[in-house]
């Protein structure tokens, strides 16, 4: 076999992978069931609507090739949907219909990113920025988050260099909860206009914020001419419509330029989105009930899962949107991989360490990460250590599950410190 | 707005794009319909069953996140497919769903070929390639056909630098319908094993093919050990079960490192394939008498095609597969773009310019194709020469249609003539 590509060597794997194979090893060898609480796929079913209008569709002869960039009517729809709730200015041409904000992320990062350049991503972040940049052949550079993983301005303009093109923005964000204050985008915002940097704001959780309002990094620029624009909106159906299996997700272009841009390299990316799945798609921004249906549940999830962490002193900070937690076992004394392999083992319930939301790939001279292949197929990376000691629990299961599968992790964290106070070797 | 990096701003674009928006204007313009001779996109139906499955997964709760190289289900049939129909030896491992094989192609690229690096496309070759290259960040570099389009071995063997990394292979072709026989197949998969370089054989018409058998470059390597397998075979629904709106397709990975791999960088590609259009796909898998009455259909457009052109003088190969013909309006005059607008403008026929599917970029010394990004959001690339007065015919519209429209075509192109000949100007 020849060689493969240094760059496809070097990607990391997603991490919750391990978490899986382990769970469903488990599952296989017996003795009932693990409640899952390390995937990030609501448990909720898409609204009938949206299942009878794709079946429609197909029935109604829409299965050939749509355009690359989406149905008309789909687009149409969704320039209204960013302008009513998102309050960005986009006119239909900007609006380009993708199969799933994840290839739509890595479109934008095609055009925002040359090989050799940087972009800034949170420290703590959703698995796929770094492989992205790295297909892009570009270079992730951190930026620091404080108290309640908010991102803190300061910190990233300290990490902008004369090669950073672009800054990633994700509120509310994936693995933490954490929805960033309308002050602090701005901050984030005015750097990235001060030092002419693209904006690329992943708003797939958009939907699912319980205690404030989401606000658009695009909103900010609204009024300003086209050649002073520079934010990327990435939007999903897949979690405020339960559709993850549908691969839906939609970008914002700031400009008419950007929009032609990406028609053309989505055409070589992925030639197009299904074209009874859009009809789907259409149908769901039909009707806004289910969202806040679901909404309701994931912030009484909220609620529960801090009701039992917060007086385990298992977390420091409330999430405000998501449907994530990311819990500290430090006290533990235990890393967050043996923590969550332990938990699986001993208590049948899967959490996703953070180590894997914090890798660190470090970089040649030559602009290329440092590390070899191991034989599982990727380098092992360092990870920040801010995530050493965080597991993420997402709150995608029945609330009967979350709180059995909380009461026994904070069963397990509990004589974990027992032990550990008592002078018992742990581990 | 900053600046878009300078790969997104080089690639080309899709090149019938043109000719979609000229008679969607004449068409809105009044004056009834246009012929559509220009597009690829099969005029027949999914099979009812496709469509059934679709639904049922749907309402089945198949509407989460499926694993991203596709559900077992699908995976193990595919499997057992490309033993029976292709002859390759792959384990259910080694096959990847992918949402259409457009997407399978990148992902294949960014495993072969790493910054820099060179791949050998044929010169007259389906768009996407070229563009696939230049977002892998590598150069493509062409290799001759010969007469009927076919391959000439030796050229490619001339084509080698010590950069080329891979070898494309596309048979039956698009756009030129030509099948590659076997001989020609084991000798370019020949200097593949010499060169040490991956084969990428995309075999999206495997099913269209009229007057011999599809030979599978892969099933020459079926009795080699792991270490020494190169070829990576790529598969669509699009073209054997009018799927092309369900945007879905298939990898078999030479080697169990090689499908690790494919599952890594789907992961940041597209996260996975739509799962209810995987169950239809399934469903698909289980009746090949659709493949067959479609096939029968474009061999009988195939002959038509043959009998219009032919004694027109304007075709001097027969397609054998596919349902394309690449006709030579050389003896008009005229560039194949002067005849295709002319053409459309007078005649209400679209075709193709093969010129869009023999662009040649040129490179600077860093690696980067020379050219700037003009107004409408790419270059001007130069084509190559063979392709200048060549034109791809399309057989996806009724026979009926065919025949008008290459009648009017024929008409013009003996008019164009005659004018030519008496000495009038011509264009």
């Amino acid at each position: 076999m020849p060689t493969p590509s240094r760059r496809s060597q070097q990607i990391p794997f997603s991490p919750i992978r391990a978490m899986f194979r382990l769970a469903d090893e488990m599952e296989r060898a017996g003795n009932g069931p693990v409640i899952r609480l390390h995937v990030g796929d609501p448990d909720f079913a898409p609204p009938d609507a949206v299942l009878e209008a794709t079946s429609r569709a197909m029935r109604e002869g829409k299965t050939h090739y749509p355009p690359s960039v989406g149905i008309q009517e789909l687009r149409a729809a969704l320039a209204e949907k960013v302008k009513r709730r998102n309050g960005l200015a986009a006119a239909v041409e900007q609006l380009v219909v993708a199969p799933g904000s994840t290839e739509a992320l890595l479109a934008v990062m095609e055009i925002a990113l040359h090989p050799g350049d940087e972009i800034l991503l949170p420290e703590i972040y959703w698995p796929n920025y770094v492989q992205q940049t790295l297909i892009a052949s570009a270079k992730p550079v951190f930026y620091p988050l404080g108290a309640g993983y908010q991102p803190e301005p300061g910190g990233a303009r300290s990490a902008v260099t004369p090669k950073t093109r672009a800054i990633l923005i994700n509120s509310p964000s994936n693995p933490t909860g954490a929805v960033i204050p309308e002050a602090t985008l701005r901050a984030l915002y005015a750097l990235a206009r001060e030092r002419d940097l693209w904006v690329i704001s992943d708003e797939a959780y958009e939907d699912i914020v319980f205690d404030a309002a989401h606000v658009s990094p695009g909103s900010f620029e609204r009024d300003l001419p086209e050649s002073e624009r520079r934010v990327f909106s990435l939007y999903t159906f897949s979690k405020s419509y339960a559709m993850t299996g549908f691969r839906l997700g939609y970008i914002a272009a700031p400009t008419l330029l950007a929009s032609t841009l990406l028609r053309k390299i989505q055409e070589p990316l992925v030639g197009s989105t299904a074209m009874p799945i859009q009809w789907g798609g259409l149908e769901a921004l039909r009707d806004d009930a289910p969202i806040a249906r679901m909404r309701d549940a994931y912030r009484r999830r909220r609620d529960l899962a801090m009701s039992l962490l917060k007086p385990a002193g298992l977390v420091d900070y409330t999430p405000e949107g998501a449907f994530y937690i990311l819990a500290d076992v430090a006290s533990t004394g235990m890393t967050a991989d043996e923590f969550a392999v332990r938990l699986l083992r001993e208590c049948r319930v899967a959490v996703a360490p953070a180590s894997g939301f914090a890798l660190a790939p470090e970089f040649a001279p030559d602009g290329l990460p440092v590390g070899a292949m191991t034989p599982g197929g990727a380098p092992e990376y360092p990870t920040h250590p801010k995530a050493r000691t965080r597991v993420r629990i997402a709150f995608c299961v029945s609330d009967e599950e979350l709180r059995e599968g909380l009461t026994r992790l904070v069963g397990l964290a509990e004589r974990l410190r027992t032990g550990r106070s008592a002078g018992t070797t742990v581990g």
